[in-house]
């Protein structure tokens, strides 16, 4: 099959995959979904051309938007992950013994579906009896919610479209109102070497709500730049103030305590985009 | 100019750049040459189609080769770069003021050349007193010296072509007769998600040789996979032996002291493939 599927990362970079098969393409409520098959990366999901997750590497995205915050709180019971339909979140999640529900809102529920269909390894834990999947829009369920979670995760695609609304300072204050005392917050914000006003303001919105403010990093190859951030916002608990014995141990790739602990290492051309 | 660049990555992973200028082309002795200018990376170099650097992002390659080794050592004063004819790892090494000599064992003087003509940020310090640049086979070059150099570092291209010599056991061993006693080597050793086999047996290479080995990692935008791999072996001193003020303090952008130490915090699957 000469079927190529071309990211166009920039106006002037642009990925290409070399389609083994085209599994799934179709026009949901809300965006182009699409699944294929590629030689080095396994199963590709594409959310309006734009690369989501695949089989190869989704690990070191899951890991690290879920073990570094369950490892900051010392006890998750209730998280609520807003985005995320394909389950690989949900799937780290369920990891933690302590966590007694998980709610995933997405709003495309073509997105679950298709993740069951076609990437069993990333939706396994959706059936867990812990999960809770609602089809919706995040921003409202969180706006319905008070003192309820422990962790919120916002895993969304870029921000535009569906996804925009969830990068804003009043969504942000409705997170805060959501959680509980000691409740914290962590969103993918992108790559420093393409978005940094978007990480900038992020994190300067973040401070004015969180007393504890912190990005981290990670190394995602499908991702343009390859670098990727994450924002956490937290009422109480630093994900800095960890030692060995606070890490719950699971069974992971690419996170690990030595990995929490260097994501946050950031260098100083990304401390000059956040002022730190 | 609607001329764009496109790098094989793999097989079945393309990288296209938008060309705004092509600067320069041509077939030198052992490779294609090329450097354009892009809207996002600023000037980009080629060689055999194969991104080498861009003025975007040469920072974190060049810094994160240099600079781990250079503050490893207590007194580096004669240092020898093979490759690395665009002069970004010399300008990070002159940073340090215990230098005396650095030897710049470069095999394709139109590479040089074309560094000072189009990318005088990168290749600014070749023109340092201290710099000796030798135009010719680096592995020759190593194999005329012994105990002549605090540290070597292999600044290559791909294992493939000119650059593939550079990865053998037996040249790991001139090169350790060509460090002094207290000496230590460095080398890119490419992607540990596409190139497993390759860093697994750089590695064991190296653990035969030197009493000293390790394996960091550093985010590279425009290198395929986004995370870049640096092999380290040392007859005695170790990377992670040292504290805040061990480091020399030098301008730069991505390397800093948290992030050397950073940079050895290997995720399980890396630690997996070379088996620690």
């Amino acid at each position: 099959m000469n079927l190529w599927f071309t990211e166009v990362q920039t106006k002037n970079v642009m990925l290409s995959l070399a389609t083994e098969n085209l599994l799934h393409i179709e026009k949901t409520d809300y965006q182009e979904l699409a699944v294929i098959e590629h030689k080095d990366l396994g199963r590709v999901l594409f959310l309006d051309s734009v690369i989501q997750t695949s089989t190869r590497d989704e690990f070191v995205y899951h890991e690290m938007i879920s073990h570094v915050p369950m490892n900051t709180h010392p006890h998750p019971r209730r998280v609520l992950v807003v985005g995320g339909g394909d389950g690989g979140t949900v799937r780290e999640i369920v990891k933690h013994p302590t966590v007694e529900k998980v709610v995933l809102a997405e709003i495309d529920e073509r997105v679950v579906w298709a993740a069951r269909e076609y990437l069993p390894e990333i939706s396994a834990a959706l059936g867990d009896p812990r999960v809770e999947i609602r089809i919706g829009d995040g921003n409202v369920l969180v706006r319905e919610n008070e003192n309820a979670f422990d962790l919120i995760i916002v895993d969304s695609t870029d921000p535009v479209g569906p996804g925009e609304v969830l990068f804003s300072r009043d969504f942000y204050g409705a997170v805060s109102r959501a959680l509980k005392e000691d409740g914290l917050f962590v969103a993918q914000t992108e790559s420093p070497f393409y978005n940094e006003d978007l990480i900038r303001r992020v994190q300067q919105d973040l401070s004015a709500i969180f007393p504890v403010t912190r990005l981290y990093l990670a190394a995602i190859p499908t991702y343009p730049g390859g670098l990727w951030s994450f924002s956490l916002g937290s009422k109480k608990h630093d994900p800095l103030d960890l030692d060995e014995r606070d890490f719950r141990h699971c069974a992971t790739r690419y996170y690990s305590p030595a990995v929490h602990l260097a994501a946050f290492a950031l260098p100083p051309f990304v401390r000059q985009i956040i002022g730190v």
